[in-house]
Parts: C-alpha cells; structure tokens; sequence
C-alpha cells in the first residue's frame, strides 16, 4: 500500500473550458483512496501555494463538485509563473509543513515545466513527493499527446465562430479576417475548418504559425479567392510571424509575462493592422477583423462532450496513477489505432512534455500553406464532436 | 376575399441569429394562402429587387426551409443601401412586371425606412402594394416595439461571453474591457449584466451610448473596483459618446455607409484605445480587451429558444396581416401585462418604426451612468431564456 499523505492540487496557465473537469476528476477520485488525507486546493497556483492559500475540497458538496466541473475557467485560480530557486524553497517549505505527498499541478507545458522544476528540487532535497502534471492546453501543443483537454471545446468554439461569421459574410459580403489563438502552434486556427460542407463555405484561407507569413502571398492570396467567390474569410492564428520568426503581433505590442512570452490575446491590433494591409493593397472596400480572445477558452454552455469527459478523466487516472506508483510525471493522451475514435492514458515523463511546443504535423497543412488538409478535419472532428447544422436554400432561379 | 398576386420577401441590415425563423414563419404560412401566387426571395434586399435576382421559395422542400430557419444570418443575403428616388422607380418597375402585390422586407429601422419610402413611392404611383416591414434587430431598438427579433439570442450570446470572460478574469486577474455592437441604444451591452448572480460577479461597469462617456469617470470607476476586487471587468458599447455626442471610436475610424454610419464593429480600435488609457492612467498592469465582433450576431447553436419563437411568428404575423386587409405597416412585439411572461404582435404603421432609435429608458440605468438596474434584468431574462449554470468552489479555507 502507498504511504499516508495529504494532497495538493492547482490550476495554472490560461483557463480552458474543462480544467475544472480535470480538477474535479482529480477531487473525486482522491476521495476514494484511504492514502490520501487532506485534499488541499491551492489558490492562483504556486503563488497561492507560496502563501499558504489553501481551501479545503474535502468540505465541498458533490453537487457542488458537479457544478464546477461543468463550469469554464480554474475555478482555483491561475497564474502564470514560473518559480525561481527561492520560490522552489518556499514551496518544499510548505509542502513538508502540510505533509504533501501528492502534488497534482494542472497545465500547459509552460506548467509542466513548473512541475518539471518543483519535481527536480524536491528530488534533490530528497523530498518525497508524487508529483504529476495534468495536461490542459487549447493550443493542444503539447509533445507526447494526440490532443490535449481543452482544445476540444475551443476547436468547436472556433469552428461554430468561423461557420456564423461565414453565414455573415454570405449576407454581406467582402473581406473578413479572424484572429485565432495559439501562440506557436496552429491547431486552434486550422479548427476554423471544421464546419466547412459547401464547396465555397469559408475560410478561404488559414494562416498557421507553422508557415512563415508573407505579406504579399497574403494579399495575392486574398484578391484570387475575392475575385472568385466576390468574398473572403481568413482565419489568421495570433501567433503567425515572419520568414525570419518575428511575431507579426510584436509590431503592434511590447508586453511580455515572466515565461517571456509577448502579449498577443486581449488585443485585436493583430487583425486591424492585417485589414489595414487588405484596404491599402486592393481595391476591395468591405474590410473587417475580429479577434476572437478570451471567449475561446471560456464561453460556457458549449463545451465538447468528448474533451469534457477526457479532461475528466484524465484528472482520476493522475491520481489513481500517483497512489498505486511511487513515481511522477504527466498523463498523456494516446489514440488507439482503428476507425473508431478512442483514447488511452499514459504515464510520460515530465520532462518529455515540459516547454518545448508541438507542432502542427506538415500532413495537416496544404503545401501553399494557407490552408488545412483532410487529414486534419479527419484528426479534429472527433475530439470536437457534434457541431451545429447549417442549411442553405436550394435556391433555384425564380 | 384578397386579390391574387405574387409576394416577394428579402433581408436587410445586419443579419442576426434569427432572421430566418422570421422569413420561414412568412413563407410557410404564405404557402397557407391561395391569395399568394409566386413566392420569391429576392437576393441581397432591394439591390436583388433591382436586378430581380429571385429565388423560388416554393421549391424549397420542407425540411429544407426548416434546416435554413435554424441558421444564423440572412439566408437570401443582406444589403445596407438607402434607395434613391432612382431606384425606387427601378424597383416599382420590377413590382409591376412580376405582378408583386405582397412584399415584405425584414429588418432593422434603416430597413423599415427602406419599407416606408418604397412604400410612400408606391402609394404616389397608384401601385398597389401591401407593403410590409418584419422586424429584425439585435440592437432592440425598433420603436413601438418591446424588444425585437435577434435581440433575446444576440442577448444571450453577450451574456454568456461576459459571464465566462468573468470567470477567466477571476482565474488570473487584472481589467478586461468587452467591447459590445449597439451603435445607438445599449440594449445589447447591459445584457453583459445577465448571468450575474454572486455579489462580486462582473461585469462590474457597464457603459452604455445613453450615457455620455468620460475618460476622467471611467479611469475613477475602474481604479474603485480594482481597489475593492483586485480585479474588474468593463462592457462597453461600441456606441459610447462624449457630452457632444461624437462616438469615441470615431477617433479611430473614418468609414461610413450609406446610411452615413461610420463602422463601429470589424475593428478592435475602440476596446484597444480604452485599455491603453487604463494602462497610461493607472498602475494596473494586466489589462485586455476583446470585441465581441459579428460573433454576436451569427453564431450558431445558442439561440434563445424564446427569441426563436417569436422571430418566426412575427413572420407568419406579417404575411397573415396583409393577407387579410389591403394595408401595410410593420409587425410590433407587444408585452402583456402580468407576471408571466408572454407577448401579442400588432401591426403599427411604417413611419412609427422607420429611421429613428428607441433607447435604453433611464430606469434601466443606475444612476451613476455605469450599470443596469435589476428592472432591466427583469425585462430582459425571460427574453433571453435559459442561461447556463456557473458553480463556484463554497472555497472553505483549509
């Protein structure tokens, strides 16, 4: 049997859509487990852990649990953080203090790093802590998953937002430019794609990060499909940038987090200044961009059915996975081959997902690199699951 | 009994969740009448009417017209154009040669003045039409009316994306302005206020264009609520003015359509001008902004099951209407009296709801000019119907 402790969990980086299902799998299955006592949940991340900020989630009602889990954003908080050596310290302080043996820390691979780090001095202080990383990222560009939770519900977010603004841009049309997040990855842009059935259905065009962005090819791109269709949507990630591999967004801001990562959400210069280079370089009068933002990663009442039950998942076998093995790491998603869609879970190391980023695979692009393969939609429409249906009159000439 | 002709119905202004629950309600109850011949569509409004690009709608299958009923955005295309006296001599022609008696054009107020002058056009002709305006907006300011078709659904598309952006703001902390369509009336922004139910829930400002925006006042409020929360999160009209009426993004947009309406929406100017007089006027360091955009009104899958409702009767209304009496006017939603909610249409006559702007009224605005009282979101819920459920942690400290 596993040794008696108390457990830590938290939330960090950008909230999702079903990180909570993800805390709450995590809660509900620790209560079945007579190793673990205290379920601590720590507020804001490890800035929350550094001050002792704990709440108690043995004291909340199932119903309440439920509540949350089906709730969008960390309902403990986030930060975005990464420990210094003295923050380390601190934290090893605290942990020994409280009698922590299962640290669950909830994330991206900026997270995983984090855990990576606390892991690698806990060891060195030959503290005994079990301590795993639970994969969250909408950008689902994390190394050694298939997909990661979250990125479902906002791919399905994306693909309805690009579909009604398509049906817009039918009504009315001209040029229209969505931003999409993903800073380094293009997963969340390339879902625009999904709900495409019409041969002249939008977006037009898809500009990922994994393709160095090229004002010219952009304008040429634009006025072929305009002059074809007398319309253009474009999906544009946020985080698409230069042969050179200068952020296009960096022009237009200059803020950085301590990850040193340039502010690119939260602001919708990236679309104007892409809408201003189409109303300079052509003669089309109709110009219009809207960034998507927050909304991406926490609208509530539309999330995936199979990402929510996924992320839920993904939080028990954390813990199931902590409490039989005396080790650490990050669960993995892995798909199992055949035409049905299914998943299995797997202990990776931590370091196999911290920081570095996962690409979108070459097979998913379409070699002028302004748009998504089949291979992609066949990837996706899985994870996202139902989407909405769309009519369109038949519409014979009167 | 009516005379026999055909009828023509079209789309205009900016589309909205439920536009063509209003058109399938006029042409599935068309279809009821023996008095109607030709049931056809014109593209894109009066300009499809000019150049009689038609569609048959009666060779539409069932099924089909319901598919496109529960499609966000104008299935036949929209248009934003005044007629000219040139052009309603052009359209007048078109009547005539394809014997129109029974025309219908849905919209907004710019819409129905497009209805009134086509209409006072074919009175001076002697041409006899039945000349019906079908209300459409998500702006809710038609006059004559309780609220409109397309607002309930815009309505709870605002609601939610406030109430999740909220949810995010209190998982990492800082200000987040929304940025909210509503050129005139603020109908659509005080909708942020709907999922509120925690004492500290946001948003927590909401400034509306019936009142006049000043940068000293915003900077005050912002800087009393992040005192007090540590957070705060903003709706703003796009709409918002100074004391001499001039629309603050005006600053930063110089294009206009042919109602003389500068562009509002399509561009994140505004939201990005506010948070840098935030960022330049406080200490604050994390501050966002994000503009809601077209999303909020084509988005498909969350409409107001209530709105839906509506939008389609007030289609069969039109059509039944002017069927029965040789008239003309625009379609009104009526409130009865009672706790429960329900409505009544009534026909009102074209000038009452043509060109002008039905605004918030003072009782729905706090008095300090910066937030909705609780009889706006007695007036506004059962419109918006079923919101989704938040959970929050009962957060017992550990």
């Amino acid at each position: 049997m596993a040794k008696k402790g108390n457990m830590l969990i938290a939330q960090s980086g950008g909230p999702s859509m079903v990180i909570n299902q993800s805390l709450i799998g995590a809660v509900v299955e620790a209560k079945k487990h007579a190793e673990i006592g205290k379920i601590l949940g720590a507020r804001h991340g490890i800035q929350g852990i550094m001050k002792e900020d704990f709440i108690n989630l043995r004291k909340e009602s199932a119903a309440n649990l439920e509540a949350v889990a089906n709730t969008p954003s960390s309902a403990l908080g986030s930060i975005r953080k990464k420990p210094t050596a003295a923050d380390c310290t601190k934290i090893f302080n605290v942990l020994k203090k409280n009698n922590v043996q299962y640290f669950f820390y909830i994330g991206g691979n900026d997270s995983a790093e984090t855990a990576h780090i606390i892991n690698e001095e806990a060891k060195a202080a030959k503290y005994d802590l079990r301590c795993f990383h639970i994969p969250k990222t909408i950008d689902n560009d994390l190394r050694q998953n298939d997909h990661t939770p979250g990125f479902g519900s906002a791919a399905k977010f994306v693909a309805c937002a690009v579909a009604g603004d398509d049906l817009d841009n039918r009504a009315l049309p001209g040029v229209k430019i969505d931003v999409i997040m993903g800073r380094h990855a293009g997963f969340l842009t390339a879902a625009a794609a999904l709900c495409r059935t019409q041969p002249d259905d939008g977006p037009h065009l898809i500009y990922l990060p994994e393709r160095p962005f090229d004002e010219k090819a952009f304008v040429r791109d634009v006025k072929a499909v305009y002059k074809k269709l007398g319309r253009c949507v474009i999906a544009v990630s946020e985080g698409i940038a230069d042969k050179k591999g200068v952020a296009i967004a960096q022009k237009f801001t200059s803020e950085v987090d301590s990850h040193g990562n340039v502010q690119l959400s939260g602001s919708g210069a990236l679309g104007d200044a892409l809408a201003g280079v189409i109303k300079d370089k052509t003669k089309i009068s109709r110009v219009r961009a809207d960034t998507f933002g927050y909304l991406q990663r926490s609208f509530p009442g539309i999330t995936s059915e199979v990402d929510a039950k996924e992320a839920r998942e993904v939080g028990a076998f954390a813990v199931k996975t902590a409490v039989k093995s005396n080790t650490d790491g990050s669960i993995a998603i892995k798909r199992k081959p055949g035409k049905k869609y299914s998943v299995t879970y797997k202990r990776v190391m931590l370091r196999q997902v911290a920081r570095d980023t996962r690409h979108v695979p070459d097979k998913f692009i379409n070699k002028a690199g302004n748009n998504v393969t089949q291979s992609f939609i066949d990837y996706a429409l899985p994870i996202v699951g139902k989407l909405p249906k769309i009519g369109h009159f038949k519409g014979v000439k009167a």
